[in-house]
């Protein structure tokens, strides 16, 4: 019998995390007398992390805050920013957890829709005028679509930030993650007045180490360290201390390359599986990050999809979760990164047989 | 000119983190199979800790939950049980953190005066009245105060709880650390039917691993577990996976005996000091823990108080934060861990001039 496929999860491959790097790494720390690793610290985080972060973003220390994951940084976003009943924009479909959360905090959540490019600028500028707290946006290799906004469609959001008073809340975990073509510029790049990086390195080195950091404003890091001391004291010390470690040391390009090497070729396998297998149901084609986003053709029983593709050895993400509303054709968030070439291919087609059969 | 003293914040000693040991462990995690430590995993945390944690407090591993520091877990608790204006009894002096989380949560935050081995049982009955939600204590060596609940007072907790139907919330980081006297039984042991217990290895392996953990009824851990799912994803797997190892290995018992060592005649110290320098104001001689409390015998401008401290080489933390209202004498916490009995006894000679020179 052949092992289960996960396109349930995308996690990065347990081959490409740096574990000698690491040792390495925490030698170094716990040589040294220095105690910020092992010690309660500011709620800032590492000085060393974030000294490393302003100079490779060009901005200064006090637009830097370090934490535990970019999920918990938007958590504290909102705590500082968001009152019940605003409203906060975010792309359809969106990363599901974040959804989560502004529904927790009560937010009034508003989509737009996304094409293979971004949404559309007649989208956007009908959003603008829901007067938004704020868009939450995942601009390179969205998860879970994929997509990869254009750069005339985010210098219109920009435009529009500027115009509408808003923040544009940029989620950027994929962003070094391009396997191929050309990088747009970032809307940190394009317009830091109204935006706010939330950033991470759980793709890059391992999540377990939980970097991740927020570039903004030197008001808004200063209001957000002060809750983060509230709500968890200190961030964890230790491993950001070794992944602040690991970046002092330049094994970022590196470690770069090395993921472009292992997932670039996963990447084009997934999308010729599914150019092969499943030619009518619809996918913008990825140049990096972790997924490819398939939306089928036409109105299937989502459940039942996901229930005989568990019993056929695929186990499928909730599609209906990147939605604010149901959808009336099934959205499949297909990961890629830590599955062979042959596993991709076999999965993309047992999938494809799934579907078929679901809809006679 | 001497060294400052920091009287402000009470941290673990530096020379007492187990800085070999955490490299052999990290060692030993980067050369196994396993990637539990670098992977994103169950909001519950890394399964090998909470195996550990079950059977040394002899509770289910459905009772367990591993997180990044207790206060991380509070917050959880609050978000999971908490409505805006519910009530919540809290020690005083309290936690200061703890009164500003729940402030946060819009409670309606209810005190209990200490004595030196618990509240009261006229107290503890008169604001069992109030119909809580829960009781939040640090019933071992508080923080501030340094206080250890009787037996008695323990047991009638207990009681009240279960006859009015509240939660006591137990936050026990200092307990392991008693350096003379008999250990009274937790808040767990006496009434696991009403208690959650928050606890954290902070102050015995290293703040900056963030362990922590809550053992709670299993349907607590579950909602717990999936609101921490929905807030940070993961917890610190890198270091929890590091404390797991650390504990799996036997390294407590040795630590625990070292810090003791360590700690106990730098309390003894402090506390002659204090009977030596300043006899006319009150504090409750600590057994265990990081904190003595002092109650100074008559008023002072608490703000005047630390800003001469702060000139004559003396950090002091703000005493009114461990209060919810303004207290007619100010109150003293002062740290002893991280400090020598040199340092204690020039310290505290100090702050009484400082005290003397404020009085008058």
């Amino acid at each position: 019998m052949s092992e289960r496929i996960n396109f349930a999860r995308g996690v990065p491959a347990e081959a490409a995390f740096p574990r000698a790097q690491i040792q390495a790494c925490v030698e170094s720390l716990v040589s040294k007398p220095d105690v910020t690793a092992f010690q309660y610290g500011p709620a800032l985080g590492p000085l060393r992390f974030r000294e490393w972060l302003a100079t490779h973003h060009g901005v200064n220390l006090e637009n830097v805050l370090v934490g535990d994951g970019s999920v918990a940084l938007f958590d504290i976003l909102c705590r500082i920013w968001l009152q019940k009943g605003q409203t906060v924009l975010v792309e359809e479909p969106c990363y599901d957890r974040v959804v989560c959360l502004l529904r927790y905090y009560g937010a009034n959540v508003v989509s737009v829709r996304m094409e293979d490019d971004g949404p559309s600028i007649e989208a956007l500028e009908t959003a603008a005028k829901a007067a938004p707290l704020f868009f939450y946006t995942v601009p390179d290799f969205q998860n879970p679509s994929g997509i990869v906004w254009s750069g005339e469609k985010r210098r219109h959001l920009v435009e529009l930030a500027r115009r509408g008073n808003f923040t544009i809340v940029e989620d950027s975990p994929y962003r070094l993650l391009r396997y191929k073509g050309v990088q747009q510029p970032s809307f940190l790049e394009l317009g830091p007045d109204v935006t706010v990086q939330l950033n991470s390195f759980s793709k890059i080195i391992a999540p377990g180490l939980r970097a991740a950091y927020l570039i903004a404003a030197p008001e808004t890091i200063s209001v957000a360290a002060k809750m983060a001391e509230n709500t968890y004291v200190t961030p964890g010390n230790f491993a950001l201390s070794v992944a602040a470690e690991w970046l002092h040391r330049g094994y970022l390009p590196e470690q770069v390359d090395t993921l472009k090497k292992l997932y670039g070729p996963r990447q084009e396998a997934m999308v010729s599986a599914l150019e092969e297998f499943m030619p009518s149901h619809h996918f913008a084609r990825p140049e990096g990050g972790f997924f490819v986003g398939v939306t089928l053709s036409h109105a299937i029983d989502a459940g039942k999809l996901r229930e005989e593709a568990r019993q056929a050895g695929i186990d499928l993400a909730d599609g209906a979760g990147f939605f604010l509303d149901a959808q009336p054709t099934p959205f499949l968030r297909i990961p890629f990164c830590s599955m062979d070439e042959n596993t991709a291919r076999r999965g993309v087609r047992t999938l494809s047989e799934v579907v078929e059969r679901c809809s006679t």
